[in-house]
């Protein structure tokens, strides 16, 4: 570049968080294609919905993407707080799901896969108790 | 060694799958020493129990445990079904959680330090359908 000038990197939890929020994205338009394009082909993949067994292999998990999406009530989903976790060339990150009818907190686990922080496996689960930590019949 | 036999190495995946079931072992004991023991001290851990946010850190991640473990409802816990994804020195396993009550699906996330896998981050979910997969209110 002209003048020297370096060309500027956008700090890695950037990145991170970025393909994140891609992911909440698509989800929010209903838009398989973007959502199957964010989720890896080089890793193997897995996904927990809540309430659903774990599914393993890219076929169960973008099955159940395109199930979900078809239902149509995504709509209104939000990313609230999300923290970022790196190790190398592996992430999570923890957010709120917000929706009209309650929140959710999920657990996505990106890899870096040819300069793209692609999704590996997600685990959403029900927040019941925003405000208190108590001790509970199941953990 | 004599003779020239090698030593033989575990394989990474049956030392992932070890620490995962120390930690189910732990839980069931309601050894909160060897819980705190089994969670890593050198990277940033994070937890989320079910039905609860997200608790970041060290000290909120095993206040948690304390909790819980006080609780003295835990001794039936059982793992079932682990799975291991192994990215370098990251690793998750996704498992059932048994318990005479229900069932949860976990997620527990795991850094190799000093040659131990120790545990960095765990959500664990109600399965509320276990045979089906279907649409539901919040994907």
């Amino acid at each position: 570049m002209a003048g020297g000038d370096g060309i500027k990197q956008m700090p890695v939890e950037d990145e991170i968080l970025n393909a994140n929020q891609a992911f909440y994205d698509a989800f929010a338009r209903g838009d398989f294609v973007a959502i199957d394009a964010l989720w890896s082909r080089k890793h193997p993949v897995s996904v927990v919905h809540p309430g659903w067994g774990c599914l393993h292999g890219r076929e169960a998990v973008m099955d159940s993407w395109r199930r979900i999406l078809e239902g149509g009530r995504q709509n209104s989903i939000r990313c609230e707080q999300p923290v970022v976790y790196q190790f190398d060339r592996l992430a999570y990150v923890l957010c709120r799901e917000v929706f009209p009818e309650g929140e959710l907190i999920a657990t996505n686990i990106l890899a870096l896969e040819e300069g793209q922080w692609c999704m590996v496996h997600h685990q959403a689960g029900p927040l019941q108790r925003p405000s208190s930590v108590n001790d509970q019949a199941l953990h």
